[in-house]
């Protein structure tokens, strides 16, 4: 083995994770040698194992000579229990929001420091909204971002709390103004933003509990202003998360 | 390596990606030893390699201490540009015609001599449907499958052809019928089921093509009954179709 990678130490299984863990959302298509910079490769062991990848579906080589991800690992991370039930609960009611209100609609949940949107409903008729299903965003500055912040654990608060990004000019940077707006929704049971993630978009949403109670995810909704309809939207959207917390088995 | 696997020619790269084979829509949750006989590994190798696939978030290991499939992989498949690109372009508009009609809409790919479902919009008020997303179902019994059907390969058609079972006393399981509804298909450019695969619903589908003319996808909605919506649907449904086309880069 010695000579055949920069990391001797490591299990020939452990590298070829190492090759699937390059891939995100920011690098979704890879030359070869970006995947063995990346995964710390040397350039033969990644060719050999990029070959394996592809020859099972895991990766597949597109026509300019990159390396994606391939549907026979679409077709597995679909078998994801937590995302997959999850989706699959709530589904119908998120369709219900979106039939009355033909806004874009989110479901997220957190995952470590950001949010991770699990499912996304928009039209032509919605507002445009930068999240994308699988894509992850900041908690502080999206309406289901601070739904979870809120309820996360309090050394997820303060690690988030002691990093707050501006991504507009309405964007809560302070953080002594978001933790006591933290408080609100935590007794309140809804959040909104108003421009924070993205001029134009203003958002409210509300938690998603499981039948013992514990905040599981984050139902959305975005608008272009919320007005005087902010009210009715968090009345909907409670609603669904009733349904959808009755839906769990 | 001799003792450690009951396929000691196989590398050990191949052996991880034999476990996660194991996982399908049939058996999304399996025990270690389950895991073993699946993938044809010594349970000392399984257990080995699995902990090393839950270590890197893979695989998740349930109460039940079953293993599933994790986040990590459901991120990672979300990747996926056949799907994700086709999904992100199709989107606004199946939520346009699920906004004005309310009823399940679905998008569809070949994937092999079966339909695979890639987005399925449904509220309360929509036709129950069997799909899921990420789930396959036969192509000669489903709207979308019999456009992808119309559309597939000569030899795909003759294999499906070879082989149709029966669902619902509605399926069409003689091979000649089926032919020349296919050839109709093609001609008319759009396919239809009479509670063929499930009682109650019935649906109509079209393909959805690429700006070189190739059939990509299918979209499809499910109603409980065609009687005279038929034409407008099949209308709604190519307006959309020829939209997502005009959408493609």
């Amino acid at each position: 083995m010695a000579g055949n990678t920069r990391n001797p130490g490591q299990s020939v299984s452990s590298r070829l994770l190492a090759i699937l863990a390059v891939f995100d959302e920011t690098r979704p298509s890879l030359s070869l040698s970006n995947i063995a910079n990346g995964s710390g490769l040397a350039p033969a062991t990644a060719h050999r194992l990029v070959a394996e990848l592809v020859e099972w579906g895991a990766l597949v080589r597109t026509d300019s000579g990159e390396y994606v991800v391939g549907r026979r690992l679409w077709k597995l991370g679909m078998l994801a229990p937590d995302q997959a039930d999850l989706r699959e609960v709530a589904s119908p009611f998120l369709h219900d929001i979106y039939g009355a209100t033909l806004a874009t609609v989110h479901l997220a949940i957190r995952d470590g420091d950001q949010v991770l949107y699990l499912d996304r409903l928009a039209g032509h008729a919605s507002v445009p909204a930068v999240s994308r299903v699988g894509s992850r965003l900041p908690l502080h500055a999206t309406g289901v971002g601070k739904v979870l912040l809120a309820f996360a654990p309090a050394e997820v608060r303060e690690r988030v709390l002691g990093s707050l990004t501006r991504l507009t000019p309405y964007t809560v940077v302070h953080p002594g103004t978001l933790a006591s707006e933290l408080r609100r929704v935590h007794r309140d049971g809804y959040a909104k933003t108003v421009e924070e993630m993205t001029l134009g978009a203003c958002s409210v949403a509300v938690p998603i509990r499981r039948r013992d109670d514990e905040v599981v995810a984050a139902l959305g909704i975005v608008v272009p202003n919320l007005g005087r309809d902010r009210a009715t939207l968090v009345a909907a959207l409670q609603v669904a998360a009733q349904g959808i917390r009755r839906s769990f088995h």
